[in-house]
């Protein structure tokens, strides 16, 4: 049984440079070890904080050539494209409202992009940047990362070989804990970002993990919300962010949903679920088994499909690495959009036709509809549960 | 290790009058297992279909005496009451529209009632049945049969006890896939009664199954739905019953929900499931694994209960039969309503104190809270999801 | 949706007299809750203890007519024979030492008897045993319950329908704690009589669940075990008995196969787990989510096979009461054994021909052959592992 | 939420050769992700395949500078030791007859090793390398990577923590159903050399996964196979080698377990469990679901543990990349190996104390105990069964 072939690096390494990531940060590791696993990215530069000392530390530490480490973005925009060896491609895990700068700054400079969901804190600026993206040509990838796990994959090429029928309705929560404990902070000390709306951006809740469910139902479906009724607020005492929002959706074909997401739920890891029913059979995924897709036809036993198991479609066996019953994981899902990414890339650069199963990656488009929505549901909150149309 | 001393028959077994459940009733079959289970009735008499002749067939069947085989409910109960031996509570389980009638029937001539849910279709018929309860002094026991189960009671004893601190959130849902098939019937034949809104009620799904979420929800938490906001409609194209709804919860004590139930999500069998969050910790339970109650706790690893297992609380224990590890299912949950109902009975006919452990079923009262959730979700549903406030 | 036709009697009940199960014994209210499930059984006399007096109480608390309780078995099987409305049917929940004694006076009564496994002690009064039931043309009914669970015959269909193909390999375990713990006796009290060898039998564990394991294989596969290699004993120090049993496997077919069982695994509830692989694919059943059966095919997604659920078979399907999704477990199990024993008394009474799907149930035959299995590992395991053959 | 701080290279990368894994292997792909995860390998030279054009191919494909390309070991040994940037460490992922050699001859150029289990074919090799390995002070990492898994390795840490009390029983399986189809290959193809037993050893089903189960019970337990009564043999017709091996163990402390492994159950995909039983507890992990490890207190409600989760001792934390409710998976586990055995390089080299948690790996000792058990196994097997003891 051979690997995946489109999986591990064939031709020349993309040469990538990251912007935030450094020490303290969860999603910095996730981010390069995505671009380590499948030996398609070489790190070559970076502002791994806006702490210059602790940036250069931090590009040591992962490898950096001494002579390439910076503690400014624009700096090193400016150097990586004056070099013959200059960076290709420009990864950005930084606080939320800081997406829309350093990823202009990047496609300025002419460079693809990989940067961190959400798109934008703000409606304006994620429209400048989709516009900006598609005048650009290049290429742009939004870690919506829970598109990369094979079975949200395989979900995704059922719904299109028509095997749900029609899909009706759809149910999608994505709970956690993490907020669930009042924040504690030492006297005097700055609030998290992500505790601060002016950083964190308009509903906290809705940037980390609401914008993941919108986007993951989006990818399974195929189908856009057309009109939302949402509640959006906090239940833990001690904040001004948002802690929950809840939503009744009405999808593009007329299909109804339900939407729930919550970092307040005391003792919950990361529950991310999502149930597609259609016509002719109902969908189930859950994130933290994320081996196993339940699909219950309406006639015939119910069927669970495993990542290279029997029944595999080709958009989820090429997001596997390995053989069935071997489990891969979150960090393999967030790969697979660095490795798509990479093939989006190399193909742009040498105007081939790249593998069309490769093209499924989050764009600044899904970034836009996920900003929009976050928008329309904050405004049918603030109207006492209005339906809200999106444009 | 002693059978549940609570559970078998100790005393006279009371004689149950029996109103609906012929052959071709699902329900029917239920009540009468219920009723058996424990050996506290005695089948005596019953009205088991509206054809005369199917319902002495069927009395027969059941081991009614032929002499006290009826086909008409007044004069079943005119006659129980003239009898010494006559029917001391009457179960209906009738299509919902006649629930009001029989009910009152049955309180009018001095018997206890055991009746399917819902309580009645309409507010009015609602109000009026809880208030002749109210002044009979007799039982009522609504069969909301999911409050029956050992994790159930368990969760409830858990809240009470404070296990999960001050309760923020909720999520529960009821997804079926018995209609998710269109409608077949031959040409010329009558709608079934649950496609027929004038005989299933104003929101069919609702009576049938968003009625058990409701009442589970309260069951559990001891909070009641303070305002909702709501859609329902259907959408399999071929009827004009609800067959989803959906809506989002404020508690009265200030928590928020998420709710939605359907009856069209293909494959789906029997899907209840509830989660509830305090400050403390998070329960969660799933109808088709009844013997598992997960409880996550803020601080420590996810604990498993079960019944009878380490950790239980009396209102828990009681409702087990038999030792940890053997499943008892939905028969025994239904047939903890009728054995609480009958020593609830017992009580009152002796002026003794019941255990009030075994108060905890559902009553008249909890039935008209389910019929003004009803009202209140449609009402918001009519009003562009309006938030509406239950009185 | 009609309730399972076969489940709820229609015509004249049995009547039951038990022997054993009065109060402090888990498996006699099981009993009786089984015969009461479907309505084929009336209790009409028993011994429920040895002792006089509290037989004769719990007499009067199951509802026996105070002038039929007993407090002998000959006295009893007597008077029961000299009564025109005497009973049908005796039921046999006594201490493993007494099975033989209490099921021959019976069949010498001209009873049908319905038995607790194990069928008897040691091997002679075994053997007799079998025989004198073949000799009286009865029916004798052995309760290894766990034959009775839908998805257990659901699995025996689909073996016999050829969906495994030819059956190569199996696994059987049968792993609960109750012996884990040391065991806490008053100084002075007796030992619990499955503490005592000379009434438990040769090898508790064996007689008490590897019994159930064994014939639960034989039940599914319809294969013999040809051969065993086995090692009995206990691992908690403070016992004269066995607390574990393993063994290797010859089937009667070549099959290969894995036996293991114990009652000392701590905080191990009840945990019988089987898996069948066949050349066409693989069962897996556990007891503890009994309304669950997997099915790996060959070829094809893993399936999920439910009580009433698509792809049911007709010997499963008789064995639901209630529509797919509402869960039935442990009681109703039992009460299948129960139900199907009526039919073919019923069947032998009227000379007429019973329903071929009702005469699964587990005989003194295999009762018989679980004794010989039990001497064989006992064998096998005295000679230091030898492959013993079973007669 | 920082990364765990172990896990990501913080000084020089060891530069490693490799020797096998070629396309076509499927665990060639594994390692060299396992040696990328970290950023704690450069892949510098290896030899690919035995095959001369295709090592060479493959070593473009991978990154290797084209000079350093080789297609013989000795070669590329002898090469390496030459330069002053030459290879540290030599991971091998050839068929099994194999591993002796090549092992041999990279510690005779005095570079530390990272084999494929199992150690050898035969005892005699196994003995000759592990006494080599213990001459030469190296560093040899065998990658049975179950160890790798950070629920595998809480389950290790409970134990030594007393969790469990006194282990008294233990049940391993490991099933698959690669060899559950008849071998299909083209008229005069050879045979895959994991169906020739000249390379794949005496005991296929052994060395492949066998050895995983008996390496997997020892890691967890820290105890011995004492003494094995086993059958091993083939249950598919078609095939010389075993597809199948079961055995009951007793433990060097007394306790008894049960062992039962295949790759002839059709339809399984990677089925490795484990259940230990101790006097305070029972734990239970799948490899399936291997983020789930549940321990069964013998007092009190069963308990979930979790990657990072509440109750993570440090040798479980250590081995977790990202935060709880994000799976990682099967490369990951691979990777702890190879992090694990980088730190233990590293340490070696500068005459450090390595941290006692990096040192858990197994190794060359444990190569040779899983060797000895297959052997004790076999002869077992050819005696009828009989207990053999373990050198």
């Amino acid at each position: 049984m051979e690997l995946n072939p489109v999986i591990e690096m064939l031709g020349r390494k993309l040469r990538l440079a990251i912007i935030g990531g450094g020490p303290g940060s969860f999603i910095g590791g996730v981010h390069r070890m995505a671009a380590r696993m499948d030996n398609r990215y070489d790190l070559v530069t970076g502002v791994f904080s806006s702490d210059p000392l602790r940036s250069r530390r931090a590009a040591q530490a992962y490898g950096v050539e001494p002579q390439r480490a910076c503690s400014d973005v624009t700096e090193m925009l400016d150097a990586e494209s004056g070099r013959p060896d200059g960076a290709d491609v420009v990864a950005i895990m930084t606080p939320n409202d800081t997406h829309h700068t350093y990823a202009t700054a990047a496609l300025d400079h002419g460079l693809d992009v990989i940067c961190d969901k959400p798109l934008a804190n703000t409606l304006e600026e994620a429209r400048q940047l989709y516009n900006r993206v598609r005048q650009s040509g290049l290429v742009f990838c939004l870690t919506h990362n829970y598109t990369g796990y094979p079975m949200v994959r395989q979900a995704r090429a059922m719904v299109e070989a028509g095997d749900l029928g029609h899909i009706r309705m759809l149910q999608v929560e994505y709970v956690q804990g993490g907020k669930a404990r009042p924040l504690q902070r030492e006297p005097g000390a700055a609030l998290p970002w992500r505790f601060d709306p002016s950083r964190g951006g308009p509903s906290v809740v809705m940037g980390d993990i609401g914008s993941h469910a919108h986007n993951l139902l989006r990818y399974i479906t195929g189908l856009e919300v057309a009109q939302v009724a949402a509640e959006m607020g906090h239940i833990v005492p001690d904040r001004d962010i948002d802690d929950y929002a809840g939503a009744l959706l009405r999808l593009s074909n007329g299909a109804r949903g339900s939407f729930w997401v919550t970092q307040a739920a005391a003792g919950v890891e990361n529950c991310l679920k999502i149930r597609v029913c259609g016509s002719a059979g109902t969908l189930e995924w859950w994130q933290e088994f994320p081996q196993r897709l339940t699909f219950r036809p309406l006639d015939g036993r119910v069927q669970t499909c495993t990542p290279n198991g029997p029944g595999s479609l080709p958009l989820s066996r090429r997001a596997c690495r390995i053989v069935s019953g071997h489990p891969e994981g979150f960090p393999e899902a967030f790969a697979n959009l660095y490795s798509d990414a990479a093939e989006a890339i190399a193909a742009r650069r040498s105007a081939a036709q790249p593998d069309p199963l490769a093209l499924t990656f989050p764009t600044a488009l899904d970034g836009l509809k996920g900003v929009e929505f976050v928008e329309a549901a904050r405004q049918s909150s603030q109207s006492n549960g209005a339906w809200v149309a999106l444009s």
